[in-house]
């Protein structure tokens, strides 16, 4: 997606440990219209593909997943919670999260309220790297007996492996933006597609 | 808001302790098209109002924000953070806020970068009940050098302090439903407004 790619060269910052910081527009101030032609263009891939319900996971994802609902014909948006424990409650689908951002382990969980056996499921985040986030949302999925319809992603890290990983297991994930290379000196260096 | 009452009525489930449980639609699960009717109408009460970003609390803050943004022309969202420490790095406004909800002190922190001297900044959240949250965003904006343009709120517990706290601060806050009182046998009562 030519603006996403654009906006990130215009106003991502690469930081050391490969870290792309783009609070500026994607995940701490966030540009509702950019997120329109997000939201556009994921309706675009998924054209055809049924999708009942939109799943994320907090915090920076529910932005991007509400609006993209807007293109949805407003299909309900549920975001998963990361719990500083295990839930152990039975009202709660869960499933453990390592997150290489901050280095700890999370327990994702999602109210069985709101994943629904039969549900097809969209799953949409704002990064892709390892994985693991993605792959605890498609964990919810499955617990509920429902079928992950998707993922989409607005920036993906393809020099990690998470993106190579679920697409072997079977998972179409389409990126906005894949990342192949970055560096200070350098800048970002896309996937062509 | 009558849709909005309507909807707490039939969907919103009173439990113990004065918690009213809206997941099914306002912050679990999303009813995007909702949200777009709360977002017309905040801009209905706040039209004229120089308004030039929107300032929430994650979590679920950012998805009624997000969709509102469409109704002040894009302006942008930003999203206050919830810090476990004090956070000390000089590139954040931040501020204690006490959370009644979790029982503990958290930090609410906001990159300098995105509020900017002479913003005029509407705060927007889902519930307002002691109003700690309120006054914790409103105290980032004046570290800004910014303007509280008001305040949108979901829904109001009428019978906890922070409403009229805020307002007697001289905070304009628009909530579209107050809640006067509510019980598990008597259900919900409006505030006739």
């Amino acid at each position: 997606m030519r603006l996403l790619q654009d906006r990130i060269r215009k106003d991502g910052i690469v930081l050391p440990g490969n870290i792309l910081k783009v609070g500026s527009f994607l995940n701490h101030q966030l540009d509702v219209a950019l997120f329109n032609e997000i939201g556009r263009e994921f309706a675009r891939r998924f054209a055809g593909t049924p999708v009942s319900r939109i799943l994320t996971i907090e915090a920076s994802g529910i932005a991007i997943a509400c609006i993209t609902a807007q293109y949805f014909s407003n299909v309900p948006v549920v975001f998963a919670k990361k719990a500083a424990g295990a839930n152990l409650s039975g009202d709660f689908y869960s499933t453990p999260v390592s997150s290489y951002t901050h280095g700890n382990t999370y327990t994702m969980t999602v109210s069985r309220e709101y994943l629904q056996q039969g549900d097809h499921v969209l799953l949409i985040d704002d990064f892709l790297a390892n994985g693991c986030a993605l792959e605890g949302l498609a964990a919810l999925v499955r617990q509920a007996g429902a079928t992950v319809s998707g993922a989409g992603i607005v920036i993906e890290k393809g020099f990690q492996n998470g993106g190579e990983r679920l697409r072997a297991a079977g998972v179409r994930v389409e990126s906005l933006a894949v990342i192949d290379a970055m560096s200070q000196e350098e800048g970002v260096v896309f996937r062509r597609t």
